[in-house]
């Protein structure tokens, strides 16, 4: 190996982020006890549970959001002290790109009660990102959420490593295991895996445009002077994730029964669009968020040759990172 | 009104005794703002939060599951000092059949993970309880789970009053609130008080049978020596709650993904049977009660006259303790 290479490293698999989402956390102990599925990659892969604590207590969280505990102010300000952003420096120290265990890309798993399907969410638009997607969504066609420019919502896992994606999973409760919810994050997992064998390989061709849902912003449900809600999501908006959404359509009902169009429920600062795509629709945990579902635009990137060359570039230091 | 009549009393309506099912404290502050719907049938009812700590955290329960708290020998015991427990003597004594402003009649409103759909459960044979229910079912069709003689499951809130049923509405992911099941919620709610107004009355006529589904024990997941699941759900069994199940039925799939039939999965001690009709399938909560699911037979049972004359005698005491 000539001595200029930059060092290698694995890939890190993170499940239970949130402790009440127990598919990846199964899938974890499943692949520890039969890394067949997984290993024919040739790349050295870390099995880490996110936040174990609450996994035991079977809750999202202890203290905070540890997938909002990210962001580099929180973890640079020693008064903060969360049992989360505790969790997040230390995952960092061992895990991170410069930790005692280099891991170079990340993929975290998630499971959401919104009728999301198999499902990619990117943030930011880093080539290394696009281009795995665009592999993965070749590949499997999943639909791809691009979460960027939202200062409400940070501090998200995947960033701070160079490249990394959240596979989302949905529709399932909190708290319930169901084997479907299973098959479809492996597959997801094992797409990944193969998209990267293949740059490493040089072989990985990517399509001519990637499709995206890029995240515009979010609305929440309407709400007394208390906070307390005052209206439901109206049930044509049931399930109804990545389907075309119009300013006239109803997307709450009120106390009183009658429909209010999207038109009248979005923030003032969200962009006119004609067609929006909606994604994450009453997802349990994003009550507390102030989100009743986020809009996005549904746009075809065409997929320029860098993101594929990055992606090749890091593959490689993957494989390099791999036991011999 | 003869000296002799024994006192009337209000009917309780209870909402929100696991504070991540959203459904019946939304309907609560609903019918506070707007009793019209319910107050037509000219009860005293009360509408009251089980456990409002639990609600506000979004969780099942604080310390213990309130709706496991009410076992007499628990309520008694003053070394029982959780937060359930003295909710449940608290509950008691403000609204119990002898509290200070007692209530007669619960109907305590909960909403499932499991696909239960609009359902009713009773615990044990009070004929009262059963009188309702058959009013119920004649109206709405609703199935009804009786749950009884079950010694790891007891302490239910409904039994410490004279009358009483649990309505419960799902599939709905914990922390979700949706439209289509406040409504299913109020429907049955509604029923309830129409067939109570009827026997008071004096015009209520049950149907020849009621048909239950009789509990007869619990089957949970294969556990490994450190008690994590060593299986998955059979997909073929998600969300066939009240359907046929034979033991030659596949009920789990084993960490190879090979798949258990429910011969092989069930207790010894539960009675043989060529059919079961199973209830709360992956429900959510009761993993760590050890349930994976619950079996049931069908039976149809003739309604006796005395079922009746309970309710008419219990309608018209309810009626007393309505406001003049």
């Amino acid at each position: 190996m000539p001595s200029e290479a930059p060092p290698g490293g694995s890939i890190l698999v993170v499940g239970g982020t949130h402790g009440n989402e127990r598919h990846a956390p199964w899938l974890l102990e499943h692949w520890r006890a039969d890394p067949g599925s997984l290993a024919r990659h040739g790349f050295a892969l870390q099995l880490v549970v996110g936040n174990p604590e609450a996994l035991a207590a079977g809750r999202r969280y202890i203290d905070c959001d540890l997938n909002r505990s990210f962001a580099p102010h929180r973890l640079a300000d020693l008064h903060q002290q969360s049992l989360e952003v505790l969790r997040a420096r230390e995952l960092l120290d061992c895990h991170g790109p410069e930790g005692l265990e280099p891991a170079l890309l990340v993929l975290d798993l998630h499971s959401t009660t919104a009728a999301m399907g198999n499902s990619l969410v990117l943030y930011g638009r880093r080539p290394c990102d696009l281009a795995l997607a665009a592999g993965i969504q070749q590949r499997l066609g999943l639909p791809v959420y691009l979460h960027e420019a939202d200062a409400a919502q940070s501090g998200f896992l995947v960033e701070r490593w160079p490249c990394g994606l959240v596979i989302e999973v949905g529709p399932v409760p909190q708290g319930v295991l169901r084997a479907a919810i299973c098959q479809q994050t492996q597959a997801a997992l094992e797409a990944a895996l193969a998209v990267l064998a293949a740059a490493a390989a040089g072989d990985l061709r990517l399509p001519p445009r990637l499709v995206v849902h890029r995240h515009l912003g979010s609305v929440d449900l309407p709400r007394r002077s208390d906070g307390s809600p005052a209206g439901l999501l109206h049930p044509s908006l049931e399930a109804a994730d990545w389907r075309p959404l119009r300013p006239s359509d109803p997307v709450f009902i009120d106390r009183s029964g009658c429909p209010v169009p999207l038109g009248a429920a979005m923030p003032p600062h969200l962009p006119a669009q004609e067609t929006y795509w909606p994604v994450f629709i009453n997802e349990a945990a994003y009550g507390e968020k102030g989100i009743a579902f986020s809009l996005t635009t549904r746009e075809s990137w065409p997929v320029p040759q860098l993101w594929l060359a990055d992606l090749a570039s890091l593959s490689r230091r993957l494989q390099r990172g791999a036991p011999l």
